[in-house]
């Protein structure tokens, strides 16, 4: 890897161009990450693509593919450290030295273990000139879902609600719809579109009946996952969710203290019964994680309530926060709330870094990054 | 009054330097409103002024002071109709036709009933050209406290609180220092030393003992009332909020209720007791703003906890919301939270408008008005 070579100004402009690609295919890769990749040859981009979705070609092999020869001597530009594993595609390693392409530029490396700065050695040790680290910030972004399950190795997960300006997800009668107005509640909806699975307790379940389903009209990749987090089965087989896609992609967490029956009943209708640890009498919800990530479920959505909500959050397992917040007092020391459990102390509360705030709608979204305590960088 | 005539554009702009004398009195002027005034001749400022505190000079007599004789055929740029009656200083109506003022451009007409048109339309008998309505929102907005309380007829009130992104504004042991960073705590003392009286109830009052006072630097211009609500007259005479300003300044609402061995050690503390009627075994808080608007309270801010700031919701006394939010989450199902009482069902919530949010140090401020249920606009 030659890390003399400084970056030319050109480089960045580029990498921009390769970063617009990349972000064409967000929400549409998981569990891969989005990627972006442009072929430049005397100031001219030869080729170009992107990765569409999981089991598409790569950006690069899609960038190769539209230059044909015009790849020889070019200067390619890609978001993310090219592999060198054969997955569901051929190593793009290889398939950009035999193009003869002269130089690439990288925006990140791979996180993933096997790849991780073995594409770049690769390339140079094949004489490719390789420079990584170009617009990073911008590149690791994109792909924050898919960079933190990887450095992680679990799914990542971004807690959402909606509440009133006095904090209330529910009256005390339970009821919460709506809150917020449509705008927010389609941006709820293309937060679905873009998770793999979105998870409620069983209250909620029971109290609101949702289909947890996506309803937009443009397309999105997958029907994420519909899980109910349900120590008991006490799901009936009468759920909307169950009903709102595949039976199959309902998946209902259990511990061992369901009911057979209720259990048979479930798995008749179609639905996908995980059978999790329990941790003080309910799902472990570390276990219900790990078995979604088997699923291979990139990015989780957990929309409540309060007391599954803590119980993510308590374990570690929340990386992102996204509350919608609701120009209305509902009042009611028993309105139900965003986090319930237990709580904290206020001075081991826990830290929120990169708070965003935009008006969505007569309502407004907060969205921020949940600080990890001892956490890497 | 002239309604033919039309407001020039020269008028906006000496409306504005009007304005901007009117906002040097903010927050100093209780009971009375700010107003700023300036006098034009040719285009020129002969004399401004600006209503600096309750008792001084009105502006519009500080401008004429200044101008003296240049003031005679002189445009008078006011922010409020000039007043007719005989408060603490003479009618500003008779000063004005006196010094041969030829023409008054005024913002909004004065809600007081005893002027509310009056002055405008004795101007316009003693042949002056008046004009009512030049930048009517900003001197409405410069005015708000002073014009809710008089056109409700009792004391304007600010609901005012911290919490974390999660709705609590204590942890479950009622700790809530500091939830919020030193930026948001001091924008808490400002508002503090634009109030004047400032109200909590006992249980915030036992759990943090607060001093209420005005920890600021900067010049403001009275102690407001330290307002403890305390029907059984709880309050410790050791309490901080006695000894934080005169003492006498220390108001204790109680009800028959209260113990009137208790009472007589607050009140020979030197403490001012406010009996108040009593609403469901507590102070009825209608009553206890009744009580302090005869005090000439104009503005009160209401810091919580929940149980009392849902009383004064619920009665309708609300008019701001000032809602600090920290980076931070706390969880807990039994952590404090902004309002509390009965509260609320969904499609009843009160209406939040005019909402503005804010970064401040780290916290973020959102304000807004309370819709009040059929009220007038």
């Amino acid at each position: 890897m030659n890390t003399d070579a400084a970056l030319r100004p050109e480089d960045f402009r580029w990498m921009g161009r390769a970063l617009e690609l990349a972000g064409r295919g967000a929400g549409m890769t998981s569990p891969n990450p989005v990627v972006g990749a442009v072929l430049v040859v005397a100031g001219r981009a030869v080729g170009e693509g992107f990765h569409a979705r999981a089991g598409a070609a790569h950006a690069e092999a899609e960038a190769l593919g539209q230059a044909g020869a015009a790849a020889r001597g070019a200067t390619l530009y890609v978001t993310l450290e090219p592999c060198t594993h054969t997955g569901r595609t051929a190593p793009c390693v290889d398939a950009i030295t035999t193009a003869g392409v002269k130089r690439v530029v990288v925006a990140i490396s791979d996180p993933n273990p096997r790849v991780s700065g073995g594409g770049a050695a690769a390339l140079s040790r094949a004489g490719v000139d390789v420079m990584v680290g170009c617009r990073e910030r911008e590149a690791t972004a994109l792909n924050r879902v898919f960079l933190i399950a990887a450095r992680r190795g679990r799914p990542h997960a971004t807690l959402k609600w909606a509440a009133t300006l006095d904090g209330a997800t529910a009256d005390a009668r339970r009821a919460s719809r709506w809150i917020t107005g449509p705008e927010a509640r389609t941006e709820g909806h293309r937060m679905r579109s873009r998770a793999d699975a979105v998870v409620v307790g069983i209250e909620t379940a029971l109290a609101d009946d949702p289909g947890l389903d996506v309803r937009l009209g443009y397309p999105w990749p997958r029907e994420p996952f519909r899980v109910v987090v349900d120590s008991r089965a006490r799901l009936p087989v009468s759920a909307r969710l169950i009903g709102a896609g595949k039976p199959a992609r309902a998946l209902v967490a259990i511990t061992d203290a369901a009911d057979p029956e209720r259990l048979e009943n479930l798995e008749t209708r179609g639905v996908t019964v995980l059978r999790c640890k329990s941790h003080e009498g309910r799902v472990d919800v570390s276990d219900l994680v790990s078995r979604l990530g088997a699923l291979d479920v990139g990015g989780i959505l957990v929309e409540g309530g309060g007391t599954l909500a803590w119980a993510f959050l308590e374990a570690g397992l929340v990386d992102r926060v996204v509350a919608f917040t609701a120009p209305k007092l509902l009042g009611g020391a028993s309105a139900a709330r965003a986090l319930e459990g237990t709580g904290l102390r206020l001075p081991e509360a826990i830290r929120l870094e990169g708070i965003c705030v935009r008006p969505i709608g007569t309502d407004w979204m907060m969205e921020a990054d949940v600080v990890h305590q001892g956490a890497e960088a």
